[in-house]
């Protein structure tokens, strides 16, 4: 008979281990517990070879299912003990340690289990030579094994291919290397996302707001993921500091002394 | 003994049928053959109980993977044929309707098999009374079940809370209600966006910017789905449209005559 008690088990950092070999724990030479067999003694396999189903999730850009695959409680350990994303290959029979011949290793930022703990979420930033153009799939041009990607993540990387590979003199390659006119259209697209009037056009406005502003980014090194690092932190503050709005817009919009007022806040 | 024919078979949507009931095909009444049918024949599963690994994504904000799942060729001929999402339950041994009792329906966008045929990807929208707020995890204020979503994702969810519920006289609330506020934030961000001179300054500064972008595109009720799906339009087309910089923006930046060719291009 099994008792479900309630409660949350702390354990203190200096009692963790993340040392590879024995994952007995506690550890027979220093006592500690092993994060790895901590983790993976959660989860409960509802397959008959003990396996856990695994969606790999790059965290590259916005996140993109890669495709599914397979972990055991051994693989798990490893990605936890080294932080690169290791597998379970049902056709060889044995760890997968993703990109160990090809180079599109993973990077495994967080794993989460599902609510009933027999599926697991691998996030990962993809850490091959040349980044995210890695592909997970053995399929030529194909990010993802379910295919392409699309929307916002499909943009970035457009804009990153575009910006090593646009032809000199072309109107792209104008927009990275000319200042002046790169902010010419970011401004005017921010004014028409103030003007638009009807959903649709918001819709478009935004669209191309987005797209001057990415390429912004890209020509400066800066990732969606960067952006999106910046977002999460504030999301975890509980208060956000206000402030009154910069003269400069202060005047150019004609706001009162107290619509001014908390117009710096929410940063 | 088999063997592999290349080549697409093409067949005339004047052939196709999306009727529920008879999924033989040729159906013996009308001739026609059953998109769901030729669907799920391409489909080779690697279970002893015939079923498909699914990884239902949101697409109502950025992809999310909301947990996994199991489908039959009966329930993915059902959601094909329905719009509806419909899954496999194993421990009821049944087609699972999702929402069907608890209301929050989801509406299939796209299914995508994975290259080796086995496991599957629904693109779902959620459809529920209340929109992206019906979780699809059984644990409560739980979106997905592996946990919260992070990102773009959660800022457009928390926008749209904070729309609903923010207090009367609220900083939110005003950036909501008060054009010229919020006008005064997205073009002075605008503006911070192409100033800035650090990757972590520029970082920080597209967030802002797409933090009061997001917010004029709730309080218009545009999501960011709307918005991708004008860039995935525009990605799709192998031209675009150029054209000159707005005169505003020429004088204001002191563009010359040819920096100003071509701004309006990428549109």
């Amino acid at each position: 008979m099994s008792k479900t008690v309630g409660g949350t088990c702390v354990v203190p950092s200096s009692l963790l281990s993340v040392q590879r070999g024995n994952l007995e724990i506690p550890h027979p030479d220093d006592g500690k517990l092993s994060v790895a067999t901590l983790f993976t003694s959660a989860l409960r396999s509802d397959r008959p070879d003990g396996l856990f189903v695994t969606v790999p999730m790059s965290l590259t850009s916005v996140t993109t299912a890669l495709g599914v695959v397979y972990s055991s409680t051994e693989s798990i350990a490893e990605s936890i003990l080294t932080g690169d994303a290791v597998y379970y290959s049902r056709s060889r029979n044995g760890l997968w340690r993703k990109g160990a011949t090809s180079g599109a290793m993973q990077r495994v930022e967080r794993i989460r289990v599902d609510c009933d703990y027999d599926a697991l979420e691998f996030g990962v930033v993809e850490a091959g030579p040349n980044g995210e153009k890695e592909g997970f799939c053995h399929v030529p041009e194909q990010t993802s094994c379910f295919g392409g990607v699309a929307g916002l993540a499909d943009l970035e990387s457009t804009l990153k291919k575009r910006m090593a590979e646009a032809p000199a003199g072309s109107y792209t390659k104008r927009l990275f290397n000319e200042p002046k006119l790169l902010r010419a259209k970011i401004m005017e697209e921010a004014g028409e996302v103030c003007d638009a009037e009807t959903k649709a056009d918001l819709a478009g406005e935004v669209a191309d707001l987005v797209y001057f502003t990415l390429t912004r980014a890209v020509s400066m090194g800066v990732s969606l993921q960067d952006v999106q690092a910046v977002l999460d932190r504030r999301s975890l503050k509980v208060t956000r500091r206000k402030g009154d709005a910069k003269p400069e817009w202060v005047d150019k919009l004609g706001l009162s002394g107290e619509q001014a007022v908390g117009v710096q806040g929410a940063k």
